[in-house]
Parts: C-alpha cells; structure tokens; sequence
C-alpha cells in the first residue's frame, strides 16, 4: 500500500466537508489498523475496482460530528442517527471516492466505484478483508472525530 | 431489481453453506427491505460492477449460526464474534457473489467484485445506497438465521 493511494482520499475528505458542510478537519497521523474496531457510530462504506487492483474505502464519523455536518449540510440536526443521516454519510462516501478517483485517475491509477453501504450501530467493527495493509487515517475537528480507512489488494 | 438478479446470490448461499460447512438452509420469502436494521450480528458487504449497473450484497449471520458454521468449516467453535469469525464471514461472501457472479455471467449479465468488508455489532444497522429496491431474502437452519440482501442501481 503507497501513500500515493491514500493522499487523495484525505485530500478529497477534507475539501468535501470544508465547501459541502463548511466544516474544517485537521488531518492527524496515518497508522496501520491492526484491530477491528469503527471509531465512531456511522460509517460509510464503498468498493473499488481497478484493472490491477481491487479494494475497499470507509468513512467513519463521530456521531456529534454526523449530526453537526447534518445541520450545516441541510438544515437540521437529528437527536441521532437516523435515515436522513446514513443518506448523507453515503453521499459524502460517494463524493470522497470520487474525488480520491479523479486525482488517482491523473495519476495514471484508474479505478470503478461500487455503490455505497452505510453502516451504523455504537461499537460496530469494520475490517477490510484485502490481502495489503489497512491504513487508518484520524481526522480531529471542533465537533468530533472522523476517521477514513483504505485498503487494496496487494 | 428483476429476480433474476437475485436468485443466483439465493442459490449461491445454499450451495456454499451446503458444501463447505455441511449447513442445510430453508430460504424463506424475498421481501422489499424497508427499514435499516440488519437481521444479525456479523454482515459482510461487497460491491460490484458492471458495465451497465454496480450494486452491492450483504450476508448476514445471527451469531448463533455463524459461530456453528465456524466449528463445522474449522473444527473450533469460539464463544463470541471474534477476527477468525470475521474472516470465514468474508470468504463466505467472496464464494457466495463468485457463484453469484458464475451463474449471471452465463445469463450475459458480467459484473466484476471488489473486496469484502465485514462488519459486526448488536443492533448494527445496513443501508444499500442504491436506486434500486433492496431485496432482503431470509433463510432459516437448525442454528439460527442468515439473511442476504442484494441491491442495484436501477
């Protein structure tokens, strides 16, 4: 796994939430995920297929976070996550794999992506089950955490 | 969503079941899921492509069957969901959508897998972000329930 592939999905996270939800995330140190354990509550989850390699990327909120990007997204703020919520985690999942697409497609690394699945429950694990490292990437902001993961193939 | 997407992942399931864990299972009614909650507490998801549409599967176990299933495929039988569990639950869903994705090729339907991502937790919730109806299939065994659920783009 190169950093090469993850940049982007960082990238594309933090121009996502500053221009959709004008939410500003400060992006800490990359780490190899060795457990199983989301860290948060609401994650959305998305495939992708390239001609060498295939693999998997995932979102997970906070649920302060969520129901904060929720209110400047839309509007409202939700008690909790609630249907409205997961649409928007998966929109947000799709516009991240997108943008992390176009950058690696300049890059000469094209890929698909698959339709998102979103996730949500206190404690739920998440695992990548790809043969190449899972790097674990946290995110702080003045409303919560936000931690991407990505993981191809070897 | 035509059944004829469907029924390949149902045929699929019961065959892989039947085969490499020796576990008989009753497929129960398909139904339109509606709702978010998964029918369990290990799922694994994964997202597929093809040329015309991409979607996404999901298998979910009541951990009473999937600790069963681990002792018939394995010898051991652990008392919780644990990485070991979380592992055979992504093969199973690699072996379901291959045979899934055998059966539509030959039905000129070509679609390509990414990698699996398993997920666990009481309670856990799973939404197919897709335009298309999200069909929940049940099944029923001597040890518990298993559910697939298989949605597309329409």
């Amino acid at each position: 796994m190169n950093v090469e592939y993850v940049n982007p999905f960082l990238s594309s996270l933090v121009n996502v939430l500053g221009t959709m939800a004008n939410t500003k995330i400060v992006p800490g140190q990359p780490r190899l995920k060795k457990d199983e354990q989301a860290r948060g509550e609401v994650s959305g989850l998305i495939g992708m297929i390239g001609p060498t390699t295939k693999g998997s990327f995932s979102v997970t909120f906070e649920e302060s976070l969520a129901l904060e990007i929720m209110s400047r997204m839309l509007g409202e703020k939700p008690d909790s996550i609630n249907e409205e919520v997961t649409d928007m985690v998966g929109e947000i999942t799709n516009m991240v794999t997108g943008g992390a697409k176009r950058i690696l497609g300049e890059k000469g690394h094209e890929f698909s992506m698959a339709t998102p699945v979103v996730v949500s429950g206190k404690g739920h694990t998440i695992t990548h089950k790809t043969t190449g490292a899972k790097i674990l990437m946290p995110f702080d902001s003045d409303f919560g955490k936000v931690f991407i993961e990505v993981s191809f193939d070897e």
